[in-house]
């Protein structure tokens, strides 16, 4: 799994289990081909043009090549075959060696609550032989606030309740703000008259998802103030991981006037996947004491070709501001092949710099240790 | 000109020939060396700072190397040797040899009509060994409509019918919007009264470029039911094949919001050239199944450093979404290039998957298929 | 210092004297740890979080690296015994030792005025065994006028006199609009009444830094015609270099417009740092006859990653439009880590072009020595 010619001590310090800072559930039942090329196929779910196939992507090779044998297949092997293999299994086996190969020593979880057809967090760790803990993210708590009240008053009480007794349970807080609304929002706390009607509004339709950019800072702000009160970090689904909208209006440099606006208050910043505004995002982390940053999806889904990704990250962000994550959702494969790149590709980067000089043996072990585990520990108080 | 260590199955499929899906027709006519050196010096044709030379670029570079060869040159021959013996040999002579020497079986050509030192389709075809085919690039029949109508609604009649005639003859649309205004336009189809009301302010001024947003649009959705009829992708130029405007501007992840329109229309959208936006390009194309992708013009452009490039639209685009094309314009070294730089960047990604494990060698030469030529034939129905 | 392999005449132009184009004074007093932490963190000096380093990032790990043998001890020496020791040295030989040791022939230095804990551009010189040259910021010029009129005709009229003045004695001038407001300003010249107007408002508080875009727009059309005037190049900070805003405002893409006004008054724009931006404004130097291009502080600060920055930048920048500069500021270290990466980038570039036979040795001397020090000898005339 790891390259070649690596010095003993760094293979170990990159084999160690990892904390897996932002997670979702996976699938529990058996996956005919058409929902596994689904959940394969990017977040929005579209399948491929007719004759082709999600399997014909860097992911889709990249299960073949490497789940492939953790189901007893040789590496290479055909789709159809490796299906047929996995229906033979039965999810639970599969989800229980992909889970476990992982190495992953702690899962934090965006479980969606009620989707029962996904792991809770609790599952995710006894699949994966691991601790496991939650992340709040904040959209859903207001949903499930939007649908219970009457009134624009009670809605806005009950969405400060609820954001802090359940981030009582949580180890860190999470928002899809980039991908419901763009994360070129106004960085200002709303007024309260326009919270107030656009509480109003919501209420006539709270069942779809928010989009109002007033609600959606109304929301992110009151999540800052309970991160700050709590000590909780909160992190951003950024890049491909926020796909909804024009990809542009992901990228995280956009929450550049935000970011500086929290900087006082001390509540940590995370950029999850970034991709492929990763530079931009480390150069954050490199300038703001509070914002951290990781690659997470896209490592799986650049697959053979994310060891440069992980290069680019590490050309600028300091290392105790880079974390792992997978990132995975849906299927078990993305959990593995989540570690597996991260591990290969921070070990082809840690092998580039041992030769040309540039880094000490003592400096790889020590950045992999933080990178993979020891940065996720100090941040979420693990 | 493949990177060595290539399985020689791979060495085939490589060399295999190309369809190219988007190239321009080359002068016909012997260049003196300041016409030489505005053809190759990108777009805008401006000439270099005194004291400098377009040689000194990437892509002059690359001339210097590959193409002197053709004309029986040592490699890196200096740039007054290699316009002395292209004098030499004659246009024809060095147009015959390069286009034969790109391999391509097909061209795909948007050939200004009336342009006369530019070869046409069928003369790219001659001269290259090669079937040819037409692109119709849609503000040039805009152009020629606007030309010869006198009213409103005359031009927007006539801009229907013309529009529906030229594609009867031609395999695919394509539109040069991102060069005229920017891909940041309203990705909504405009009402009929601002279209007539531009249409009334055009027809004072019809020989100026097309550049009002209302009309724009009007003619790219006016395209968009041609091409959902007719079943033809349209073709937009951004990145670097769109110069004139901010760079910004051209990033095709400003066409986000208009792409997730078309979606359920399912015509094909193909993102031309896309540097240095690629990346953005590959996610378009991995997310949405009617969106696809080439780096085109990029790859010769960048020349020695083209290898990278493509690796990185490899990261996420999906193997069936990526197409071939030189993007070639102005002289025949272009298409040359264009053929030969693409060879040489897949090979040495390819190379790269293998030595890796990433790929297997019969992964390998499948999608050096799919991106040479089969994608092409199924989108464009050759 | 350079990676192995490399031809003798391609080492031996590598490690030609260079021609620094744009740094800034290094201190002259002895620093305590939290002073060289702060000047090694990024521009925003915030200190890093508790229980970090700001050693620990690539600029980090490099001082430990290159610097540290410099000053007699073990490559990867670790921060205290390299903060020791170059307390031991004093201030003065540390700066003696690396600023010689960067192998400038020549630093064009902003010089703030003012600011005595600072090297002048002389002592910059003396140190380095080089000959010194001024830059005039404009902004610096501006917030002495403004101190200094008491009604806004005469501050519009100082405003000119002043620059006029200073740009007789310097070799270029220089702003940083970018991190003051952004590069997505008007590119328009202000008319008269806003500026007065602006003017008024700006003397109600004159020592605060100028944000008002009418009145920076004013200043630099001011500076552009005193360069014209004058035969001067005009820097701007871009990317990294302008880190106040949002980073996504200081991409040079967003300079597209204002450029091609620029274009038919001849003046030279000099695109700085450019990072994570630096195709973009490659791509800018490519099509645009006066538009030149480095790379400067992103170099030293990738680092152990500068060769990729490197190599892109020459994916498609014209040989006679880039230059070399360190960028440097606050410590010697960057002055000296500036020059190392710049010369191991370019040698691992050069190495590879050679490698794959694109590039002849006589280019990559040529190539080498006009990155190195002749385009800025041209375009300084000096």
């Amino acid at each position: 799994m790891l390259p070649v010619d690596l010095p003993g001590t760094v293979r170990e310090a990159l084999l160690a289990p990892l904390v897996d800072h932002h997670c979702h559930g996976v699938r529990r039942d058996d996956l005919s081909r058409a929902e596994f090329e689904l959940l394969i196929g990017g977040e929005d779910g579209s399948p491929s043009p007719p004759g082709t196939t999600h399997f014909d992507t860097p992911f889709g090779a990249a299960v073949r090549r490497w789940c492939a044998p953790l189901l007893d297949l040789e590496p290479h092997a055909p789709p159809a075959v490796y299906l047929a293999r996995r229906a033979e299994l039965g999810a639970a086996e599969v989800n229980r060696r992909l889970l476990a190969g992982a190495g992953v020593v702690a899962f934090l979880v965006d479980a969606a609550a009620g989707d029962i057809e996904l792991l809770s967090a609790a599952e995710m760790g006894r699949h994966g032989g691991a601790a496991a803990d939650e992340l709040v993210r904040i959209e859903e708590i207001e949903r499930d606030v939007a649908e219970l009240s009457e009134a624009a008053i009670d809605y806005l009480d009950s969405l400060g309740e609820e954001l802090s007794a359940r981030a009582a349970r949580a180890v860190g807080l999470k928002t899809v703000v980039g991908s419901l609304f763009g994360l070129d929002f106004d960085p200002s706390r709303p007024a309260t008259g326009s919270v107030l009607a656009a509480a109003n509004r919501r209420l006539a339709d709270p069942k779809e998802p928010l989009t109002d950019p007033v609600l959606l800072r109304h929301l992110l702000w009151s999540a800052i103030d309970v991160a700050r009160e709590r000590g909780l970090p909160v992190q951003f689904h950024t890049g491909l991981g926020g796909s909804a909208l024009d990809p542009h209006r992901a990228d995280p440099a956009r929450l550049g006037a935000f970011v500086r606006r929290l900087q006082p208050l001390g509540v940590p910043v995370i950029l999850l996947h970034c991709y492929p505004y990763h530079r931009q995002a480390a150069f954050l982390a490199s300038v703001h004491p509070h914002v951290y940053v990781d690659v997470g999806l896209a490592l799986p889904h650049t697959a053979a070709g994310s060891a440069r990704v992980m290069d680019e990250l590490l050309e600028l962000a300091p290392f105790h501001k880079q974390l792992f994550s997978s990132g995975c959702h849906g299927v078990a494969e993305s959990a593995y092949l989540g570690a597996l790149y991260y591990r290969r590709a921070l070990g082809t980067v840690l092998r580039g710099r041992l030769g040309a000089g540039e880094w000490s043996s003592t400096d790889a072990v020590r950045i992999a240790h933080m990178i993979g585990s020891g940065n996720a520990r100090r941040i979420y108080r693990l």
